[in-house]
This record gives structure tokens, C-alpha cells and sequence, in this order.
């Protein structure tokens, strides 16, 4: 049995989970007529304080979903140059719908830089340039290490792109991450936004699906994007089952998971072959590197030994890229968990050293 | 209650389904993890005879993942005038990939014009024409009222497809239910195409869930075109344990749909006011069409009234477009259904006549 | 020396418009600078009653602006079945900008089936169907041979699109063979449609370019989609001086054409191998058949055996797909070519008997 | 009558191009029957030393082009922060063909950045990441202020791209104002590259027309693309012709134009109020900042300003973003016209100084 600190995403369904989907009322969603979806879209609606709701198979289409439906063809998306739509989506939203991306600096925080925002913004004038249809912000923000936006940052790109007249798109996949993280309601961190993409799975631990929220209107043209993408599911009750379940239990124990992550983060500042930035540890995940022992960061083939060396120690992490690793919190991972992994990785540490 | 023959895919899942579902060993599929979805994909490819096959969230997007994983940017896609994918998918393939449709007719047999489908084929030579990279069937046939296509006409398709070198793609959703009513395994059936989409919901009863299945090169290349889409799901383990029971337990009684599909269709061959085909009722479903006093067609705003009058009958059909209606029977239309849909008819013919 | 009847495209300029292009006064395009091209622009929104009007490189790119300018992403495109833009461009819009295209039958006379064309307007209430943004004719229409659409014919066309408040585009590529033969002005005829592509080119003999006339606000638009695609050219105005005396000078002329062409057809007529409709000959076009010693059409590789003896004969003629042969008069052909293709004609059907 | 500085877009033909066009030879290049095309695109082959050439109507059309044929569907095509292909040409490749953009930073020199390049290049093995089709480089560097690549550093990067079997596109539109610059052969500079777009107008004057060159079999797949994008021209030779000319009689003087834009940097250095760097003064170009009384910069709004003062002293420039200035010398820029700027630029710093 291994500590699995690869991903959110590898977290398996409560009992309550599988009960409920058990009992699950269900009809044909394409009708409408899915009961417990329908519930699911009206909670959903409710605890982000947005008029409508659609249910979606995945993070990743529910991001398409809202790119494809704010910005028309020849419009361009701003995203950040850390965010997950850029790096790990990009196929979708380009390749399917031909929306340009324009890439602005994510900050080490998760914050997009403001000034460079507003320069890249561009308007109708010059037929050079391809206009802006939508700007993306994504909280809680992966590749910076699950930091935090809070209700003022957001505002502060709210009021840039509502001045020109753009919708802004959250990518908030861990939202619930951030809200709990912030110990606000969801519903006052996502107020600066159009809409909202937000995962039953990942740290909600819901096996599939995700949440796209916006205005009455909005959902209503994503309907059929939805169903253009293939999104179009039948008898899915099932699965929003368990995310029904997900929202009313699984929300409030996600500081469980920030507590464990940031006392395996402390963990690992003792040791002197981690590079680790504590003020990043805001929610469930930690990213740092490893030095060798002149006190250089391993090379990404150097962390893989790394990587593998914990493997045998029965703890699993991932690469992020150019030898950052990063491990994350879950309902799967209790306490013992972490001094369990605090261990592997001082093993993992001496074996490579030997080697 | 009402009788619901608009489609099968309101079929809601079996017991057997629900406790598969409450059982299921789950993982993360994204990382190849999940080993009931893994048990699926096996048994897909094992039934149908292909090397290798691949959960999807719909059949739409099934279709979609063929179309953009075969045909590459700039190449035409050959469909059927009557086909589902042209009709009713064709925002996808098109609007996402920019796979421009070449329509050959469809006979009402569902068969494509195989002189026309000659004709149809483009190569590389004129820079005008878009060159032909996929062509793609239909079995049974939707839109023709579930007719089958033998493995003799595959064969003739598949035949000129493969002079030319252009893969064949069936869009097989129902295809059980051709291979039932021909009494020949699917695996022979699909045998003259290099790829196949077919559903696990609809006649089978599995709430939610597509297979496609081809070779294992294209299956690779049709991971990456799902993630794309936006189709890679987590722990869907718990949808795919129900696909798993309808593959074992719901094949056979599709018969009983065909047989009371015969039944429904022999009843309103004996209604006057009734046109219908019954060399097209094949499998489960019968398209036909209402008169008027004069033996006239009713157009579409009295097919709508007839349809109404029907329904306060408690008898759910569809219309297909210019006055013709559809009835499909599945799992849950029993024998008694069929009596109270034809006595329903009856009179709601009776009512919009007085009306 | 060829009589070349392959195309009107072929046609050389005139001296006229060489000395123009030689003393065309030119300027940057891309900022508006271009004096030639403003009063090519200005004289074509003028001649067609229209607006305002774009200077494009070819008809191709000025039809695949206006689909996309038209249509949003997502929206299908009606097109006749026989419609160049269906069989010729059909890589581009469709490929270019997702946008589908549904076809409707287009009958011998070039016009659409009207029944068809109301079946197959697609709004918003399914969302499994693209929603359809624009209707496209032409005229005169090339596969059908060359036949003209009258201002009834279109108006008839245009009241279904207007009640669906759906833009109608004419692909226009020969308005002024149709214009010259209804012996109306060019604005009276594009009346009834919101945009319109001509070339310059063609009959009109300019070496290059074509005009996409409509609203000022749909121009404007066009031209960011014309930038898009890479038809934004700088000092352009040499080949929009050719195009201001083809408008000025060449379009009386084209009913030499017209009657050179009916010559043609009549000649044909008179030779018993020949098949020919001469009701379709309406301006510069003959479309007909060959038969063989038991009056049956030839195929594709005995007509182009054909076509290759009538090139021995210096006559080049175009096969357009299963056995059909084209001929097209233009500014190069004059009387005594004509007596010249008739002889090679029979000539070369001497010489394919004989073989 | 101004000294026009804003581009050399706006360079006018000389007397010999407008006789060329005069005289020139053209047939119907969809056939590939113009001579005078045929003979431009072997002579742009064989300068540039590849084994094919294609003539296309914009340096836009061009890039696009090489982009959507080297770049299949789901690929994404990697360009510097700073490219014209990313900045002014987005809504093409992108919106049209849905290849995604990866950015790498631009360094000042107009190289990319070597680690970041190699960090971006993405394979197959992941499947959230689109893969990457093609690499795309620009010489000179427009937004860096005509800055020169020279053959090490495209050779640098070609090695890296090679080795992971991506090719390597050139965006050269102004490629010879490179060669001449190095006093090296284009063939040798552009040696490191699959393929090249570059222009016949701006620095060489032609008014209209771009080449792109490669191999036989790319440019064979780009001749379909050409005509997708509505980019097939009929009679075109007349301006080949003038491109022919560009060839011969424009290449050497181009040093005229870089000494001239020199003398013009220099004495800009010498203004207090002017901040240049000499260093990046390589070609034709000449980007600059103007300072206020405090030596700040100024912003966009008072660099409209002075732009304005310029221009009633009879100087256009333009502005690139962020308050920088652009000067580009070119062929109807003289001796004195650099004198008459200066003095104007030093009058319009006082005019805005004094407001």
C-alpha cells in the first residue's frame, strides 16, 4: 500500500458516496428529466450565488465549455502563463474552437500581473490583433502550489476586465480549497466573476464530475456547447449523486487537509536537502526541490531517481517539471500519513546520496 | 406513468446495474488506474473482435473522438444523408475539428448510394476539393427506423473504402441490436470496419457510457483526442461496472424489444389512419406516419396534436421531423405496455378527429 | 494555339488595363491609403446597390469571409447540393472556421429546393443541432452550366431567410453574365441578398481579385476576418486598376459571350453523338455529354479519351465530374473560334469512333 | 509631403517594376500556367537555397501557410513572446486552424530563449499536454527593433529542434535586410530552417507578395493550403513581376537603408530627451523611448502627443505599445530626409515640452 501525494485526483468515494449513488433517482438528462442532477445544478447554483448551473464530465470540459461560449471565433483568451488551461488544456480550447491564447504572467502567488493585464487587452481598433473575448483566473492555482486569490485580488482583475466589457472565467477546480482556506463562503469569493468551473472530484472526492456556474443566459448557450463537446450525458444521476454528497459533507473537512499539508511542509524544512517556500503552503499542496549536496537543485532526471527512490519507500509524488516536486493532501491521507512520508523522503534522500 | 417510447435511452438501469455500481473497485483512469473500466475496455475490444477499445462519456463523442483521431485537419468526412451524425452531431465534428461533410444519400434501407459514395471520394489530385479522410456508416439506422445493414453491404462499403486507402468508421450505437436481429456476434458484424462506436445505454440500460473500439494504434491516438474533448473522467470505474453487466446480462433480451417493436407495428398496420412500412421495423423502433380523413399525411402542427392526444393517453413518441412519428421499444416497455400503446393510439386518433 | 474553353479564368487583360495598372496611383491598403483601391471599393458598393464593399484576392477567399463573418462558431451553413462553394471551397470554411455546412438539393435550374431549404433551418430549440447562420446561393451557377437565378426566384429565397432572420449570401463569382443576360442592373438583381462575392476576374477578364459587397457594419467586420486569413495586401491598387476597367469597360461585352455560346450549343446540338440541354444555356457556359455508338453517355476515362482528342484538334475543354464536358466562352474566344471548336468537336468524335 | 518612417510596408514600386508589370507574360496559376510566377519561384528556390517556392498575396497568408501544413490538428506551434506571428497574426493560425500557441520568451537580440524552448517542447507521452508541431523563429525581429540572427544561433536552435524531429519555420520578412546586414548569402543564413516566408514588398518594394520556400513536398502540401485559405490568384504574374525585379534590383541597396537608419539612431543619441540603444540598431529600424523633463519615459498617451508634434513638423512614426517609438528607413527615404527628421523630432520634443 503506497501514500499516494500525487494528486487530489486519486481520492475514492465515501461509503456515503456509494450509498447514495446506489439509491439514486435518475431519468434521461438530455430531457431534463434527471432529478438528482437537477438537484445538484440547484446546490451548485446556490452555494456559488450564481443564477444556473450545468453539470459536466470533467474539469477540463468544463473549462472548454465556458471559453468556447464566452469568446466567438477570432476572439482571443487571456490566461496566465502558470494556469492549467494554458499548460494542460491547451489542445482543448484552441484546438477545438480556434480561441487564441494570450498569455500574461502568473506571479508566484497565482495573481496574474495587473500591469502586463491590462496592456495585453486588446479592443476592435487594430485588425492585426486578435480582440480579447475572456480572461481566466484560476483559483486555488496548481502550479504555483495551490495558493490562494483572495475576494480583493479578484476584484482588482475584475474591475480591469469589466471595464472593458470582457466576462472573467474562474478556474476554480479546488475552489473549495480557497474558500475553506480564506474561511469564507464560496459565494463571496467567486462574486468578482462571470463564471465558475469547479470539481466534485479532486479534494471533494466525488469519483467524476464538475460544475460549470454562471448567469441564466450563459448556461443556456453552454447547454449546447456541452453537447457539441460530447458532454451530453443520459442517466448521470449516478455520479451526481455522490456529488451531492461531496458538497454537503466533504466541504468543511478540506482544512483537514491543509493542516496535514502544512505540517508535512514544516517537515521538510528541516531537512537540508529541501527547498521549500512555506508562504506557498496556503491549502493542500507543497511543491519543493531537492539539492544535492552542494546545495544545487537536482536536474529533472535526477529528481525522477528521487521520485523512484520514494517509491520504495511506499510514498508516491509527482514531477511538476524542471525538478519541482509536488505532493498534495487528500481525504485518502490521515495523519500517520505524513510522518510516514516525512520518513520515505529522508530514506529517499540518504539512498540517492548513496548512489 | 406513462409509456415512454421516445427513446431508448430513458431506459433507466437494473438492479444488477445499481449493485454492480455500489461494488465497483474504482481508480484513476487518467493515470490508467481504474480496473473496472480496464475490465470494460477489454471486454469491448474481446465482443466486437478489435484490438482495443475506449470508455467515453457519449456516443456523440464517440463519433467525435473517430472523426477527429481519423480525419486529419483539412480532410473531408463522407456521412450519410440521413445519418446521426450529420443531423444531429454535425455542430461537433465540423465546428470543432473542421471536418467538412461530404453527404452521400442514405436509401431508406440505411444503406449509403454506392455509386454516389464512388463518386464522392476525393483524392489528392485537384488543390480545389477537400480530400477524402474518413467514411462513415450507420447500423442500425435511426433515422431510417433501426434498420440493419448486413455484413454483405459493410462488405461492399468497406470494399471501396479500402481502394482508396480511407478508414471506415461505424456509428454503431445500436448496433446489439443489428447483430441480435441478424443472429450473428457483433465481432462478425464489425468486422468489415476499422473503427466502431457503440453504446452501453440506450437498449443495453447502462445509465451512462460509450465504447469506441479499433486498433490499438488509433485507440492511443483516440486518448489523447478525448482529453482533448474534455472526456478523460477520474474514478468512472462506478459507470463502467454498469456497462460491464449490460454487455453480460442485456445482449440476449434485445430480442424481446424486436419482437415487441413486430407486435406494435403489425397493431397500427390495422389502424386505416396508419402508414407504416413494416419491412423497415427490424429491430426497436417503427417511424410512421398519421392521416387525415382524406388518407392525407398530417403536417407537423397536427403531428404535434396527435402527439398530445396521445400523451394524455399516458403514451409517450417523438416526432422526426415533417410529420413522422417514432416509438422504440426497450427494458422497460413489457408486453401490457404494447396493448395500452396501441389501444392509446386509438383513441387519441379518435380525439383529434372530433377535434 | 489552343481555343481554350476550359474556364473563363483564363482570360488575359486587356491593354486598357495594362496601361492602368502601369499608371495606377498606389498606397498602403492596410492603413486605407490606397486611392485605386478606395475607388474600386466605392465603385462597386455603387454598381451593386450595396453599402460598402472589400477588394480580396479571390473569390474563394471572399465567399470563405463572408461565411465566417456571417456565421458564429457553432452555426451551420445551408448550401445547394451542387454549389461551388459545397464542392470547391468546401476545405475552407468548414475547415478554417468549424462553421458545418448543411446541404440542400439544388435543382437543375440552379435554383434551391425551397421545401428542402425551410426543412432544413435550424434554430435554437435542439440542442442537437447546429443552429443554422446563413444561406448561400449563386448565380449564375456554374455546375448546373452557367443558369441564372432571376430577382423572383431570389426574393422567394430571401422571404424564407428573412423571416428566420438569417443572412442570405450570393456567390456571385458571375453576376454579370446573369445581370447582362436578365438585361437588369447588377442592383436590382443582388437586391434580395444582404452580401455578395464577384469577381473581377473571369468574364471580366482582370488578371486578379474579386469584391465582397454588403452593410458598412458587415465590411467592417470583413475586413479583420479578411486579415485573418492573410488577404490584407499593401499596394494593391495595381490590380484594383484593372479591376476599375474591367467594371467600366467589359460588362456589355459579356453578351458576346453569351450569344457565342449559344452558337456553340446550338452547333452541338446538331451532332447526333452530342447530348445537350439547351434550355440551361443562359450565358457562357454548355455543359453536355457524349454518347457512344449506342446512344449511351460515355464515362469518365472514355470522355476524358475524349477530351484528349479534342485537344489534338487544339480545343480545350474541362470535364466536370462523371462524364460531363464543359465549354466556356470569354474574352479570348471570338466568331471564328467558334466555327474552329465545332469542327474539332466532330472531328475528335470521328477519332474516338475510329479508336 | 511627409517622411513617412511609420513602416516600410509603404515603399512604392520603382519605374522598372511598374514596366515589368507592364510587359509581363501571365497565365492562369491555378493551372500553373503563368510563366512569369513560375520563374519567380524558381528564382526565390534557388536564392534561398531550398527546393521549392510558392507565391502567396500576404506575408500573413504565408506564415499561416507554413503553420496549418507543417502543424496537424491537436499540434501546437511554439513562437517567441515577442513574434509577429503571436502578436499581430494570432487570429490566423489559431482561430483557423486551432493550433494552439506556446510562447518561450523573446530576448532582446529577437533570439529565444534556449532553456525555455527546450523546456517547452512537448512529445507524446502526456496526454493533457498538445504536442508540439513546429517551432517558429522571426529574422529580422520586428519588435526588437530589426534585430539580426545570425547563422550560429539559428543553428542553435535548429539543433534542438532537430533533434526531436519538429521543423522549424522562418517567419523572414525581411530576411534579406538580415543576409545583407551579415554580408552573407541568404541561402546560407536561412540553411538552419525547414522553410521561409518572406516578402517582396516592404524593404525590396514590390507592392504586393510573399514567398515561402522549402521542400518539394512541403511546398506541394502547401499549394492545397494556399487555396483552402482562399489565397489561389489567377493572372498574378503581373505583380510576380514586379517581384522578379524586387529579386534583382532591391537586395543590394538595402545597406543604404541600414546606414541611413544608423546616422538617424545616432543622432537621436545625441538628444537628451531620447533614449536609444545603438546596439539593437542592426538593420532598418529604430525603436526609442522619449523622456520627460524628469527623464521618465513617457506613457502611451503623451507619446501619442509627441507622434502628433511630429507629424506638423512633417515626420510619421509610429508607436509600438508601452510609449516606444518606431522609425523604419526604407526605399524612398533619401539622405536628407534623415537631416529633416532630426531636426523635426528635435521641434516636436520642444513643442511637446513647451505644452
Amino acid at each position: 500500500m503506497f501514500v499516494d501525494l500525487r494528486s487530489d485526483t486519486v481520492t475514492l468515494p465515501t461509503p456515503e458516496m456509494r450509498e447514495a449513488m446506489y439509491r439514486a433517482e435518475v431519468g434521461d438528462d438530455v430531457y431534463g428529466e434527471d432529478p438528482t442532477i437537477n438537484r445538484l445544478q440547484e446546490m451548485a447554483a446556490e452555494i456559488t450565488g450564481k443564477e444556473a448551473a450545468l453539470f459536466v464530465p470533467t474539469g477540463t470540459m468544463g473549462n472548454a465549455i465556458a471559453i468556447l461560449t464566452h469568446a466567438g471565433r477570432g476572439q482571443s483568451v487571456i490566461v496566465g502563463s502558470e494556469s492549467h488551461i494554458y499548460h494542460y488544456e491547451a489542445g482543448g480550447a484552441s484546438s477545438l474552437g480556434g480561441a487564441p491564447m494570450y498569455v500574461v504572467p502568473t506571479l508566484s502567488s497565482g495573481m496574474l500581473d495587473l500591469e502586463r493585464l491590462r496592456d495585453g487587452i486588446a479592443g476592435q481598433e487594430d485588425v492585426h490583433v486578435a480582440p480579447t473575448g475572456l480572461i481566466c483566473v484560476e483559483n486555488t492555482h496548481n502550479r504555483c502550489g495551490g495558493t490562494v486569490l483572495t475576494v480583493e485580488q479578484l476584484e482588482s482583475i475584475a474591475s480591469i476586465t469589466h471595464e472593458h466589457s470582457i466576462p472573467l472565467h474562474m478556474d476554480g477546480a479546488r475552489i473549495f480549497n480557497a474558500a475553506v482556506a480564506l474561511r469564507i463562503p464560496v459565494s463571496e469569493l467567486v462574486r468578482p466573476v462571470d463564471s465558475l468551473m469547479f470539481c466534485l472530484s479532486k479534494g471533494l472526492s466525488a469519483p467524476v464530475g464538475s460544475m460549470l456556474v454562471g448567469s441564466k443566459e450563459f448556461i443556456g448557450r453552454a447547454m449546447r456547447t456541452r453537447k457539441m463537446l460530447g458532454g451530453g450525458m443520459r442517466q448521470a444521476g449516478f455520479i451526481a449523486a455522490a456529488g451531492i454528497v461531496a458538497l454537503e459533507n466533504m466541504v468543511a473537512r478540506l482544512a483537514e487537509d491543509h493542516a496535514r499539508c502544512k505540517r508535512l511542509a514544516q517537515g521538510l524544512m528541516d531537512m537540508p536537502q529541501i527547498e521549500v517556500n512555506l508562504d506557498t503552503v496556503m491549502t493542500n499542496m507543497v511543491i519543493f526541490r531537492v539539492l544535492d549536496t552542494n546545495q544545487q537543485p537536482l536536474n529533472s532526471e535526477e529528481t525522477e531517481r528521487f521520485l523512484l527512490a520514494a517509491r520504495e519507500q511506499g510514498i508516491l509524488m509527482g514531477q511538476l517539471g524542471s525538478g519541482r516536486v509536488r505532493a498534495v493532501t487528500h481525504y485518502g491521507i490521515e495523519d500517520d500519513h505524513i510522518s510516514a512520508t516525512l520518513h520515505g523522503i529522508r530514506q529517499a534522500l540518504r539512498d540517492i546520496t548513496v548512489a
